[in-house]
């Protein structure tokens, strides 16, 4: 019977413990599942996230496979003491929070609905509030994997002008492709744009100066990637000076974000306390009992972590 | 060469002159455009809209159309004086715009954007605003005519849950389609009600307590219809109640919406000044000029009004 455990914080276990079991029984799968860290070399499979009870994998010594609970591996990839293979999560529900979440922020800023909740006083302002079409509007996704092409696909659908970068060239009905050197070319012009790329040594600071400094006038920057694709003092003087008319971000350096930070109280910035990328337990469930049988039946894992180049 | 007489304010003369002689142009067709009402026996094709010069068709001896400016036809259809045939604008720009209203007002009401907004304030609350996936949220569009249908297919790409109402029954992918006296069937528990039914005597206030009542409590109306679709009295009671979470209004029964009207200065009321449904002269004039360019080659017109049915 396959040992696995289940390394992350207390809370998790509360909302995985159930969904996992289900998950396993769905699949008839037999197996022992818990968060007990004794006896390291019995583990087989490791479900794993930050800040739980595990740094060290040296002493799981029978480990097959770690399997990430998130889509984003920063907080394990460089971690020199883990040498079995390493998965990271792809999340249908995943998936669809993220493109609710930015298609909804991307509409909210297109519509001016801010300005509109914050102007209803009794002044009927029709030719004011009339916004551009979609068609008329630049959005730039840095960033094309499967959340990055899943936002990109239900903005064309909406009709938007939609530019994608990516390390790699990629084809995605609507969207024009940029990347390697020519992260720039796509950002030229852009009035919103949506940072979905993996943090990595390459993509640190992604979003600087010169970056924000190609894009339209009063732009929108979307940020529910990770807190460290963004210079922040970059950021925060591009608001102050107007090249960005606001910033609304979902991920920090910093996590929580301590209540002093600047982007709390800045004016022109909307803070979400990470949750447009939320793992929803009753799919990722799926995905991690999935890769366990596959464990089990000799197949290959899906959604390995390459880990040169970090995602 | 045809004489056509655009009759409608002043203000949409500045706006449609343009659009509508490159139209005229691109489809090769010379004709005398203005807004001249002398010699009415003489006008081949009036551009209609509420509120301009003609309120009596019988002049217009020679006419061969009129077009009306807008999609909804509620404020020409019951004119005893016309008797030639009418036809309603569908404008791709209008629908556009239309689609990007709805969907950007049901994802800011299903993300929580407002509550977001109001309380930005240091403190990180991760686990108080992750919302429910659009798979688990339920959305009605009263009516599936061509802007229902758009918006309904916008939001089954979604995923949300969507149930349609209209007069007949409708087969739209996604959508479980409910007609006839089934309206009530179709508002069980939604969470979000859109109305985009035509005005006319049979859903004269057609969200009436009744409706208001089959709703989810604390659901979310948006209107972007016709303001005598709601019962403005029920519906304000079930704000008051609870029953309705927030109504998002874009249309109303006299407008502009006086600055004394209720719904202004209501906690739980958003007021849209009438822009989610804008016809876009560059798009709307090629609309009108396939139709005179039709009554000139002796072909159909396309989107006749039904005068029996209202719309």
């Amino acid at each position: 019977m396959p040992r696995i455990l289940f390394a992350a914080q207390d809370a998790r276990w509360d909302q995985y413990q159930a969904p996992l079991t289900a998950a396993l029984e769905e699949v008839g799968l037999t197996a022992r599942l818990d968060c007990d860290t004794s006896d390291p070399a019995t583990v087989d499979y490791m479900i794993y996230a930050p800040g739980g009870p595990v740094q060290d994998f040296t002493p799981f010594t029978g480990l097959k496979l770690v399997q990430n609970l998130w889509a984003g591996v920063e907080g394990i990839v460089g971690n020199d003491t883990l040498r079995v293979p390493l998965t990271r999560m792809v999340d249908t529900g995943l998936t669809e929070g993220m493109v609710e979440w930015c298609v909804g922020h991307v509409l909210r800023h297109h519509l001016g609905i801010d300005r509109m909740l914050a102007t209803q006083n009794g002044d009927w302002r029709h030719f004011d509030f009339i916004p551009p079409l979609a068609r008329d509007r630049k959005v730039t996704v840095v960033g094309l994997g499967a959340l990055g092409a899943a936002v990109s696909e239900a903005l064309v659908a909406l009709n938007f002008q939609v530019r994608g970068y990516a390390r790699r060239p990629k084809d995605i009905p609507g969207v024009e492709s940029f990347s390697g050197d020519a992260l720039h070319a796509a950002l030229v012009g852009a009035e919103v744009v949506i940072l979905l790329v993996p943090h990595t040594p390459a993509t640190e600071g992604i979003l600087d100066a010169g970056a924000l400094a190609c894009l339209a006038e009063g732009a929108v920057v979307l940020n529910p990637g990770r807190g460290g694709l963004v210079d922040d003092a970059a950021l925060l003087a591009a608001l102050d000076s107007g090249q960005v008319g606001h910033a609304t971000l979902d991920t920090f350096r910093t996590e929580p974000l301590p209540p002093d930070d600047p982007y709390w109280s800045h004016p022109k910035v909307t803070v979400t306390p990470h949750i447009a990328s939320e793992t929803r337990p009753e799919t990722a469930a799926r995905v991690v009992v999935e890769n366990i049988r596959r464990g089990e039946a000799g197949e290959p894992f899906l959604h390995l972590v390459d880990r040169q180049a970090g995602y």
